[in-house]
């Protein structure tokens, strides 16, 4: 099973996709997939409704693919947490995680434009596995913990403007917080039918040339890890998206850096998760 | 007039101060004090029903003052924006804004305790005027443009944890968004009713002693220049709060850095935009 969000931008309805391909209709349920749905049991209950069998289904022909969970109260991000892109980036092996942010206004579907943003030169991709939580975590007393307020697992596309976050002074968050920097999807898949996070195939392309193809079995500090961290320095809270980390093949660490330009196509895929796809726009 | 927010913290109720220090309840007019009552005009609906006279009296007898906005979209903050500040960090005065970002659910009001994070030495202190976005600013083609996207001017505090922001790797972010670090407040103030938002005194308090004393007049990039600024690297939205940077005399920069310790009492005030006063406790 599988949540997701269908319709334009902003009016988004939650649907529950099933593994045979069916999607069904979740606003009985709830009115959306946020921190509130997945703190108050959501998924679960939608689990139930599917299993109920009353669920209507839903006609997708021609409708958008939303973000997977309603806008975030915060996107943090894991930097430098695959030890191959650190060494393509130029920059050391971090001893412990590397945190910045993402305005959370910059979340989109998978396969929504992306926008360069004017006067960049340097946009970049990032194929990322991002972590959707369910409970608050504040003061978390191990990375074993982790697990209890993880609700699931998403695609997430960390898109980067690599002059606005290495070139133009203070920290990365400016190359990180552009329009539509944030695709994530296609859905949410739910902690418990992932079996290994801690091992999942993520691959991106350009333009159909593989890019990246890393697992997530080479992150330097694990999901249970980060989550652990991170709430030592902030309260986690539920529907807060976590992008852990991107692995080498970013156009910043290729001959010529090919970065994005208008009119590119750029797919995203994570095994088990789905794929995603954008073309890139001027903004 | 100013605005205002009473009321347990995620309960609290939209009221309105007037210049004699009467209070009026605004739940006739909006249910909170939030992006969508910015964006469609509120103020100006605020000032009609206190002109009105058919607002009624709130009785504010041992009600806690919130913050005067509900939990921003995102908390951009602009960094080293005074050069005595800069010189007392040992950093170089920026040639163009340093940006980071606070999670927004550091957000609370302006006599809330502030909390010492666990494992922290080094809590410090930061008066700063806000900014309160009133309207969606995206690539604004000018500093002038900016004001017409400013719905207002508050009393921020940037409270930041130095080991957490410098000495644990990564960017800033780390150190600036910890549980209660940014209490705002007492009230909103009109854009239009303060007379020059670049010329206004702040200063801060630690157990009664004066620490901080600067004036926005000194501001190293000015207000419409910063919100100019961001909006060609993010999509700035109704009700996100921009803090704008601090003067010099904060405890890192203080001989014997005498940082923050659970019982100290931190009093801010910006003239024209009220005082906070925080009592500080251990996380």
């Amino acid at each position: 099973m599988q949540l997701l969000r269908l319709g334009e931008l902003g009016h988004e309805r939650p649907a529950v996709r099933t593994d045979d391909g069916s999607i069904f209709d979740l606003s009985s349920i709830t009115p959306d997939i946020d921190g509130t749905f997945l703190a108050q049991n959501g998924i679960a209950r939608a689990r139930a409704g599917v299993e109920s069998d009353s669920l209507p289904v839903v006609d997708t022909e021609g409708v958008r693919i939303g973000a997977p969970i309603a806008r975030p109260g915060k996107v943090v991000c894991v930097g430098l947490n695959y030890s191959d892109h650190a060494a393509e980036s130029g920059l050391d092996v971090p001893t412990e995680p590397v945190i910045f942010m993402k305005a959370p206004n910059t979340v989109v579907g998978p396969n929504d434009e992306v926008l360069i943003p004017r006067g960049s030169t340097k946009t970049d991709w990032e194929v990322e596995l991002g972590v959707v939580v369910g409970q608050t975590g504040r003061y978390l007393e191990s990375p074993e913990a982790a697990a209890e307020i993880i609700a699931g697992y998403v695609v997430s596309h960390d898109v980067s403007e690599r002059e606005f976050q290495l070139e133009r002074g203070g920290t990365w968050d400016k190359g990180k917080s552009c329009e539509t920097f944030n695709p994530i999807g296609p859905w949410l898949v739910p902690a418990d039918e992932v079996p290994d996070a801690g091992k999942l195939r993520l691959r991106l392309w350009v333009n159909g040339q593989l890019r990246q193809d890393g697992n997530t079995e080479n992150l330097i500090f694990g999901i249970g890890h980060i989550v652990w961290y991170l709430s030592q320095f902030m309260v986690l809270e539920p529907g807060d998206v976590i992008n852990t980390g991107t692995p080498a093949g970013v156009a910043m660490g290729m001959a010529g850096q090919p970065y994005l330009r208008a009119g590119d196509v750029v797919e995203l895929e994570i095994d088990g998760l789905g794929k995603q796809r954008q073309q890139l726009a001027q903004a």
